[in-house]
């Protein structure tokens, strides 16, 4: 059986954790399955995540520039140790090469540098290869976060307010920007899209902003859609959600070019991946706490909707009808 | 300019070090250019090293199974952290894939996941993603070493004697036959030098035996060749060293292959890459007391040589004559 007729990424990730999946304990405190993993060191966690990027899969050089690839392959795991709730510490990269020019390597690394350095990473390793067929970047992105201050995906609870950082949907229209029209155009149709698809700036400070209230019940980062990133968290947390279409943040430039596009903005929300927002809930009582402080960061942040016990996750449309959430995003 | 005209991989890391490399404190102990990176942790030392694998330029599957693709691509991590004296303890696993078949995925992760065991680590995370151009394969490991245990490269002092573990060349030589003669009839040929490249087993303990004499004062794995690998520990080190060739430790089945391929075994040796045995150095009076360390957990160990001040490495034919070491390995 091929992976794509076992169901793809998912369930093959399913799969490996099942037959291989690490079983946690009093120093390894969660593994497999959230955005990074827990690792006791000390009086606190040294939060661990890894992401790899191959090229064609999760970027193209032809819509793309080396100091954005860059900054990206970093920045997406600083975001995954932002969704913990940590401080990112140190990174290890990894880069298989073509015979490239040494100068669009010089820029790869200056994008990792400059974000590294903007969230108060260091770069500390890493591996450095020949690759026959394209560039491949592997960043492992350690962090540390206090004990009681880690946020994870299973903390959900129903009554919770579901709040999301900033505006959804901006990358995937930024890509679809980039795929229709090229760079250039690209940027002078969406270029706050664009930029937030190739340049995401990983919610490092809203995150901690966040846990330090001490109300935060869980977080995630959405790197694959709101829907398929909601549909994660619940299935750990135990529970379902309903998210209100009529609150969904989205932004002015977004209606822009879903219009410009003939696109519907809320299945880009839903849909849309690389977002690096932040997911999180909270008591409702507690919301409002948790989003001025998330504010005090400079970003934005509002409810969304709540959790539920019934094991669904369902769009409520401004006139009441429910339906399920429109798809996320596949590799496979 | 193109990086193979920069000089290939190692000028490319050179460069990249002087103009990204991470300042060590007090935090971050050692950083790029050792084996693995040393990240206080509490009152010890965590060790983090990482590899990127990349299908065709580290394996070719036709002469691979992926059950030993999956052992090695763990082992040589494992291996950094040996290097280093340490124990491994977690290990995240990141890997690229083409629409393959399933069972050869758990295949790999089976290797991964019974070389971990073997040597008390545990795949705590990683990442699957599809690829359109082969496997891809990057492993982070951790692991743990006290303060006062931890071995570098830069250690090394004139006058010390130069150590290794078992037999070198033996990897190189099974790569020869694998690529002569294909999987069967390689195996046929020299089984024992075939296991070798396929299945290293990393020096864990023998390594963890030395480092508890308190008398090592340099070590590293061999893993691109004893010419490039102990030119980088004298490098590291500031100094010299003095090969003699008739004390390189060769296998009998190394004698035969060598032969029957009309290679020289100690070019194998020298030029050879991927043993995962110890280069270690202690002071000559010391050197027994190592090596009767590194004897008591099963594997053999002697000396080839001695640091020098002179800053070269040479060998020493049987009758005295000094030439410098053959070459290494390169993948650019």
């Amino acid at each position: 059986m091929k992976i794509s007729q076992l169901g793809g990424e998912a369930a093959l990730i399913n799969l490996i954790r099942d037959k291989f999946g690490a079983v946690t304990n009093a120093d390894l405190a969660l593994a497999i399955g959230d955005d990074a993993a827990l690792v006791r060191c000390g009086e606190s966690y040294m939060i661990v995540t890894t992401d790899l990027l191959v090229e064609k899969t999760h970027f193209r050089m032809d819509i793309n520039d080396a100091y954005l690839l860059g900054w990206k392959a970093v920045a997406v795991n600083i975001s995954d140790v932002a969704a913990m709730g940590g401080t990112p510490t140190y990174s290890f990269v990894s880069i298989g090469l073509p015979d490239i020019e040494v100068s669009l390597v010089e820029k790869i690394y200056e994008g990792m540098y400059d974000v590294s350095n903007a969230f108060g990473s260091v770069i500390a390793g890493g591996d450095t290869v020949a690759s026959e067929c394209g560039i491949v970047i592997n960043v492992t992105q350690l962090g540390t976060v206090e004990m009681d201050r880690a946020a994870r995906r299973s903390g959900a609870k129903a009554g919770d307010a579901i709040i999301v950082t900033n505006t959804l949907g901006d990358s995937l229209a930024g890509l679809q920007l980039l795929l229709k029209f090229g760079m250039d155009e690209a940027r002078r149709a969406g270029g706050s899209l664009v930029e937030k698809h190739l340049k995401p700036e990983p919610r490092v400070w809203e995150a901690r902003a966040a846990v330090e209230t001490g109300k935060v019940h869980s977080m995630m980062d959405l790197s694959d859609g709101l829907s398929a990133d909601l549909a994660k968290l619940c299935e750990a947390s135990g529970v379902g959600a309903k998210v209100f279409a009529d609150k969904l943040p989205i932004s002015e430039e977004l209606h822009i070019a879903s219009a410009r596009m003939d696109a519907d903005p809320v299945s880009l929300v839903a849909g849309g991946g690389e977002d690096y927002e932040l997911l999180l809930t909270s008591a409702k009582k507690d919301a409002e706490k948790v989003i001025n402080a998330i504010k005090s960061t400079g970003s934005n942040a509002s409810v969304i909707g709540e959790i539920v016990d019934e094991k669904s996750v369902v769009l409520v449309s401004s006139d009441g009808v429910e339906q399920q959430m429109p798809d996320g995003w596949k590799h496979f």
